[in-house]
């Protein structure tokens, strides 16, 4: 009888936590991870602070190697295999790339070629944004996707010694851009089609934001829609927008992702409203023996009671877990998420869960939102940094509904206890009596978020 | 008719926050407040702090001035009060101190006089316990409650330049106080009957500290019982356990210190075992109109179901703040605290949150706990230090029970999010997948309370 065989497209982080998992719990398990790069289980989000050059080693990005993945955990995984096409009826995947049990070197010819499975794993990803504007091509102008495109960048910043940058897009990546090209000296420019930066932070929360960039001699150029690339010989001079033409040696693209879900769609298996493959909270699509995990599928957002697409390796590697648990035959369940997310400009912490206005206005909820100003650690304590944090409630019950943080480092991860407050659906009553830690390098003996959460309560 | 009165007994946090509440929701509200001492309001943890010489002014440790109370909140704020009886039936407080409306000013000669109460907030806060042991009295021997305390060591240590300093206790105050000796240069040992310092850690968590303790040149006496301050000329020359006598100019009592309920004690209104003035969750006393709230007032313990007497600024806080509501006709509830606490030594930081394994064992729990190594921030991102987070979980259910780290800057308030989780009843199996904030420079993509749930889970 031949074993059963578990196929997962895709070896970053959902693919492979998926294989992982399944391995540790099913040693008898056939299991065929078919990437269609050369890298496995890297981390994207390291890429920026590689360019920016807090570290060298683009390697010390990736998790686990390819060997490990081979030897201890007997995955078959192969490198260079590109899956064209989703078989579900007969169950199985075609392939193009090295002879399997080759290892996927380079060297050899691709060729193409069917794998069966008794369960498949789409674990595709994201694909970049790109905007459909004349000059993308030109030379000078990045994206910032794999680990080789981190490296094409670095070379060309020490190398080439640009002076000026224009970063397209004011949202996590594009910020953290803006870090890694400010670290390298360029003046640097960013353009967003919104009116503010960092989307997903409310207007109010994103200003400050603003301010920081500004005072780190950040030219933005918000809402401005971008026209397109300007080249001399085919090298980058400026980027246009409706507004201005942006002289420029680099251009950097920030613009997000987008759920990978072409080989899913051709093949019928049902996506959600959010473009992204629809799973339940087992990570099973709608289509018996097929799963999907990590960027290209969807979650369930838990203050929302709505799908969303979220990309970020978090939730990649949890939907990974359980998706591997559950191929192995265990029960295991992805509740949701409450759409955490942090990042900093140099000293500036940023940091959001839950629903922000924007989004609770289009449930059509009736909320109240507080804004304090408070410090990083007791008032004084040395190192004390200036921090704010709004808070979104809903009217009645109390039910908390979001949180958004800005300020000084030590800020950033104040976050988290909100976090857990939406996952657990707790009341803003709740929250302030939370217990947290105090002592006066950490915290005023009224923690931020609380004095927030008091803040609110008088509203409700 | 003559207004409703409130009296508080004590101008700390707790009551001082009672104070304001009511007075925001009453502005008609006759508010008296009786505190002994001449300082309001202040931050008892600032103290090791204002003494490691990490700030000058005192009074910043203020949080809002005994003027601000009077003239803003127009509270009969009344200094150098001291009650000396409550008188529940009568419904009055017998009082020594200056002439009402004197203003509590020095250079007036103390009376005594009765002052009737509609309702009586006992917040009378907690003492230091003070070890009977021979030589207590000698010069160089230093408690740290009030400001004047603090005071009075640093400038010892800043004048007299003592050499040799003994700590007695390892627990919070012990460690903290060991750092501000430390600044000043002094060999510092730590006393303490416990054979681990941190006794509110578990053993292996607590080795960690003592680790840290030993790198900094700290002289470990553990499981040795304190005998006695050995002077000469009354000046203090060596502290004597049952096993050494160590050398010493200067020794630092810091072994905790106990609910200060004499007179609540006098007026029969019932304590709780943990000798707390026991209070329900609105923080009424069992008789009425006597309402008790901080370090004097018992809390209940939302992992254990057991009331607790915890003395700390944040529970006195939110005690006072909710007594505050109730006792102006709102109505709030405190639920309880779930154990949390942090501080540092330098570069260590530790924090707990729920039950240790003793307290488990002492409940007759059926736990499993699992301890894992990880980085404050992801490993290649400069600055990632090391991290070691323990976790503790009931069988069955997978109820979480508790936390505990240890780690390098930016371990600490790791603790809140595992707090929040104790405080919403949350499963292991939900803590893995809460959805905390990740970046580089803040975590790795499993946060480290993420790895050590995990690591539970495979044990439930």
């Amino acid at each position: 009888m031949p074993r059963e065989r578990l196929v997962v497209i895709g070896g970053n982080a959902a693919g492979m936590s998926a294989a992982s998992q399944a391995r540790r719990r099913r040693p008898d398990l056939e299991i065929i991870v078919l990437e269609k790069g050369i890298h496995v289980s890297y981390a994207a989000c390291a890429l920026p602070y590689y360019v920016a050059k807090y570290f060298d080693d683009i390697g010390a990005a990736v998790a686990r190697s390819a060997e490990t993945f081979r030897d201890k955990l007997k995955i078959d995984l192969r490198l260079n295999s590109e899956v064209l096409e989703i078989d579900p009826g007969v169950r199985r995947v075609r392939v193009k790339g090295a002879a399997p049990g080759a290892g996927g070197g380079t060297g050899e010819s691709p060729r193409e070629y069917w794998e069966p499975f008794d369960n498949l794993l789409i674990a595709t990803g994201a694909v970049p944004i790109r905007p459909p504007v004349p000059g993308l091509e030109s030379q000078g102008v990045y994206g910032l996707s794999t680990p080789d495109d981190g490296v094409v960048l670095r070379r060309a910043l020490e190398t080439q010694k640009p002076r000026r940058a224009v970063v397209v897009g004011g949202g996590y990546i594009g910020l953290e851009m803006v870090e890694a090209l400010l670290s390298h000296g360029l003046q640097v420019a960013v353009v967003d089609m919104l009116p503010q930066v960092m989307g997903t932070l409310d207007a109010d929360m994103a200003a400050l934001v603003a301010e920081a960039l500004q005072g780190l001699g950040v030219d933005l150029h918000l809402g401005e829609a971008l026209r397109g690339f300007e080249a001399e010989g085919g090298r980058l001079i400026a980027v246009a927008t409706d507004k201005a033409a942006l002289p420029a040696d680099v251009a950097v693209l920030g613009l997000g992702i987008r759920p990978n879900t072409a080989l899913a769609r051709a093949a019928g298996i049902p996506l959600g409203e959010r473009g992204a493959v629809r799973v339940d909270d087992t990570l099973r699509t709608q289509v018996a023996g097929i799963w999907a995990a990590g960027d290209c599928a969807e979650s369930f957002h838990l203050v929302s009671r709505k799908p969303v697409s979220i990309a970020l390796g978090t939730v990649a590697n949890k939907q990974g877990r359980v998706a591997g648990i559950n191929l192995a035959g265990g029960r295991a369940r992805f509740p949701g998420v409450v759409g955490t997310a942090v990042t900093r400009v140099f000293e500036t912490e940023i940091a959001r869960t839950g629903l922000q206005e924007r989004e609770a206005q289009a449930l059509g909820l009736d909320y109240v939102s507080a804004r304090i100003e408070s410090r990083t650690r007791a008032g004084y304590y040395p190192g004390a940094g200036a921090i704010t944090v709004k808070v979104l409630a809903e009217k009645g019950a109390g039910r908390l509904l979001g949180g958004q943080i800005v300020g000084a480092p030590g800020s950033a991860k104040r976050i988290d206890p909100l976090a857990v407050a939406l996952q657990a659906g707790l009341a803003v009553e709740d929250v302030v009596n939370l217990d947290l830690g105090y002592a006066p390098p950490f915290s005023g003996v009224w923690d931020p978020v609380l004095i927030a959460a008091r803040q609110v309560l008088r509203l409700l």
